[in-house]
């Protein structure tokens, strides 16, 4: 049987720092990206892509507030503002990959399943938003939206306003999981978890709702890694290694370290919150689930198979 | 081996005409059709669900030309609007089908691809853009436009001002139709070609690249059940038969019409474009190139096997 990897990339990869955000340059970094995951396909992987949704899904809800301003048109709410991110960034990543593929003479179908990930109502993030999203507002517009809304805000520590801010809850099930893994195991790629999913939850039994929150891409790639028994698990992001103390003098890269060992850095706060912190913790979770090794890189890292930091059992 | 269905029903099964468009009543809506599909799923077919999306993506561009005006976002290119709607689109008939499947009894994977369209370029609706989408523009704004962007424009005939026009190809081939048909005839409900597909053409051999056009939605659905081997194509509508002499005291439903009658209905201009007529003609398509029967009706009807109008062969 054919090894099967998951990889994860973050919005990022897509819309980097300081771009506008216009198409031409969102598909020309989702082509770089592609190239660099060929020596996987090289190297006789099926392949699963989980991506991000940060810059995109902000984009989306800066236009959905500015569509209700200007024309009075309903508001969307988060899921479906996630729904709408995955048919764009799916699509973009489809083509891209599609095109990269044909030009090295590989011949997959590649499909992008709009992919709904189950929360727990209960889960205690829903009792302590955190995560901020959509656009800034002024006192005068948060006290509006309070009375209008059972919205939570909080202030921008950086002084631009209030930005609502949302639960960023577990994930807890990978809707379509068996599909998943079995059109990934007869040789297509599969673009999946877009924004770490649309998160539903069950008001009832037997009645799913999407809900209002953000859920970590990294932890529901590598919750969708171990529910379809992927023998690897990578996560992309813009460094070659996980370090410790990073950039300062003392900076070591790490190059294999076990998950007692990385649950140890992460206690010593090691790594940055909301940057690397998360994605070590999704490396810890897939291989505490029986994952054989994590791999933290760059994708340009990807042709080195010494590259990169590798989470492995203890 | 158990009988494929493809299913089309247009944007209007999710928005109706005087509704807002909010979220609840899109769900609403959608929740009807799915439980109106219900009867296929009792019969033993498998089912593939094509739908619109025009009055979605009309709301999507609206929030896009807002987006721009009021934040100075990067527009975004009508292709990739369609893959906005489609993920949004198949998210909620997915949630909903879902939701009634299990209320029901039945357990199923229900699928939602991102799905490209090939058109030709040269295809001669490209030299004469018909179709009109997005804002309305005033005779100054649109003077604006026409300097900036190689974008026409056509004065609505209602007098609100002048709208993008943009070309409606044929549809040639559908995107990953080999494995639509698979997870089809697997037991998964599939849901693709939303909005009839993104459009892709080839810029040059080998390289896809989406292009600002709307594929007719009906006629998509028909290439696609010609694609996988339907054995019955049902077009879903608001009335429950197609009509001769339709709203006049000489009004004649019609329950059985072969290909031939068909286009002599047709040519003798009985039917509304833009509405009853470019059904036909997909019905026309898929009984031409093979398909057993074309069922054109409303969803409320799928219960009778004998309503609706059937367009057969010769």
């Amino acid at each position: 049987m054919e090894k099967l990897a998951v990889v994860a990339f973050g919005g990022n990869a897509l819309l980097r720092a300081g771009q506008r955000g216009t198409i031409s340059e969102q598909e020309a970094n989702v082509n770089e990206t592609c190239k660099n995951l060929l020596p996987l396909i090289k190297n006789g992987y099926n392949l699963v892509i989980g991506h991000g949704n940060g810059p995109q899904v902000g984009n989306i809800l800066l236009r959905n507030s500015a569509g209700t301003k200007l024309y009075g048109l309903p508001e969307m709410p988060l899921d479906v503002c996630g729904a709408y991110s995955q048919g764009f960034i799916g699509y973009i990543i489809e083509q891209q990959f599609r095109n990269v593929l044909k030009a090295n003479g590989f011949e997959k179908d590649i499909l992008t399943l709009v992919t709904e990930v189950l929360v727990d109502k209960d889960d205690p993030a829903f009792q302590n938003p955190t995560k901020p999203i959509g656009p800034y507002y002024s006192d005068e517009e948060v006290e509006k939206l309070k009375s209008e809304t059972k919205d939570v805000f909080a202030k921008d520590p950086k002084g631009n306003g209030w930005r609502k801010v949302v639960a960023s809850p577990k994930p807890i099930e990978i809707g379509n999981k068996n599909s998943i893994e079995k059109l990934a195991r007869s040789g297509n790629i599969v673009i999946t978890v877009g924004g770490g999913g649309i998160p539903v939850y069950y008001p009832e039994p037997g009645r799913l709702e999407g809900i209002d929150a953000v859920i970590d891409k990294d932890l529901a790639s590598s919750l969708l890694a171990t529910q379809i028994g992927a023998d690897e698990f990578y996560i992309l992001t813009d460094v070659p290694n996980v370090c410790l103390n990073f950039n300062t003098p003392q900076e070591v890269r790490l190059s294999k370290i076990t998950v007692s060992e990385a649950k140890n850095y992460l206690k010593d706060k090691h790594f940055t919150e909301g940057s690397m912190a998360p994605k070590v913790r999704a490396a810890v979770q897939f291989v505490e689930n029986g994952g054989k090794e994590c791999i933290i890189t760059e994708a340009n890292q990807l042709s080195n198979p010494e590259a990169g930091t590798r989470i492995v059992q203890d």
